[in-house]
């Protein structure tokens, strides 16, 4: 893949208890950051509930629109997982034993204690391709650019290091924050200005009240670290000349 | 509208600031929550980024499809915020000043500093109903059924208070969690057994790991006190039966 090119992902995040409002998702964040690091941009995120026909259906319009997908949620033991399931058939996969992964969750367990809700977790779409887990045994796993990660962020997170080489990223995307004792309307225009000029940065600006500091964070991403750069440039100028206070990041 | 009907929402978050990873969504907890206690029940949340097409689109898709939408994100003085022209496109409406949120502000700031950049956020479309803003003044506001909010959390928070009466939900959604010391795959088949009996209550099974503590954490929702009450009683007896620990709150 030519490294120039915008590659590009979808979250979608597989769980009831994030639309009730009793989970707050963190996986975005996690995932988010570490894609950036590989070139990877997300440009979507969806949430949905645990219903068979909703991930389906979601999942084949998001796997031909993004590079990649990465699903979060859904593949324990349990009644209410059905991720795995589920993308079996939207792939038209035989949903199946895991042999490979039936081998690890076998070791994995003491004797005795692989019993039938821990060897529902080695049911998978046919022929997927194992993502291993250093944290609690039972694998994720891939079908073509679609990648089924659990749900538990702690898990999650561990099993982010065996896929850096299976993720065909495009230029690390580079970001560069600025905090402003400011608020955002004393900026607007002078920014705009600067957006305006500099079309290939995405510049942001995020108000923020934090330990009693009000001010604003302006944040500039882009592939290209010159052109940060230069876009840095042309705010300090208003900056100084509007002398506005840089807030050290604690 | 009858009392009974299930009533539904989804959340459109706009905002490059989550899909980069570098903010961590937390109203989509804040409003599920709070449409919970008013019988509406939210089915979807989509993060998508401040661009005025893909705003335009998903506001579309997402306002024919169920009964209230929720958009956070993107109504401040800067460059990127285009929530309310993009929303005033997706319903062709003019985008105009609106004269009562001109008032407001105007009345807000000391004189003199009701610039520019504050001038842009009394721009909507046209004929929006006001959601007032006891924070930080600037308004947010209703076309339809398409309620457009703020993204700094505590602002978006102190802004629901008024719209409690504009919002006709059904039954409010009943939940009750029962935290067991146990794995999951120790009463996946007892807990679908009780999934198949109570169809109408939805129960959710979710591991933690906290203070280390490890256990399971059952979720049951219902607009049904009674149905919970009996999907309850059906989990205890498999619990006492097994054993199993129950883990109090903190």
């Amino acid at each position: 893949m030519n490294k120039k090119t915008q590659v590009n992902a979808a979250i979608l995040i597989i769980g009831n208890e994030i639309l009730s409002g009793r989970t707050k998702d963190t996986n975005t964040s996690t995932l988010a950051i570490w894609l950036n690091t590989l070139g990877v941009k997300v440009e979507e995120v969806r949430v949905i509930p645990d219903i068979e026909e909703t991930i389906v259906n979601t999942l084949n319009i998001l796997r031909k629109k993004y590079n990649y997908i990465f699903t979060t949620g859904g593949i324990g033991p349990t009644h209410d997982d059905i991720t795995a399931k589920s993308i079996s058939k939207a792939f038209g996969l035989k949903y199946e034993i895991n042999k490979e992964a039936y081998k690890i969750l076998e070791s994995y367990y003491k004797p005795g204690e692989f019993n039938e809700g821990r060897q529902k977790m080695c049911w998978m779409p046919a022929n997927a391709k194992l993502i291993l887990n250093p944290t609690s045994g039972a694998p994720g796993f891939i079908v073509e650019n679609v990648f089924t990660l659990p749900g538990v962020p702690s898990i999650l997170q561990s099993m982010l290091g065996s896929l850096k080489n299976t993720i065909v990223g495009g230029e690390p995307i580079i970001s560069k924050t600025i905090n402003l004792k400011t608020v955002e309307s004393e900026i607007a225009k002078s920014l705009e200005f600067v957006q305006n000029n500099n079309k290939d940065v995405e510049i942001g600006s995020y108000p923020f009240f934090r330990a009693g500091k009000l001010g604003v964070a302006i944040v500039l991403r882009s592939e290209n670290q010159s052109k940060i750069d230069n876009c840095n440039s042309q705010i300090m100028e208003f900056v100084k000349k509007k002398n506005i206070e840089i807030v050290k990041d604690n």
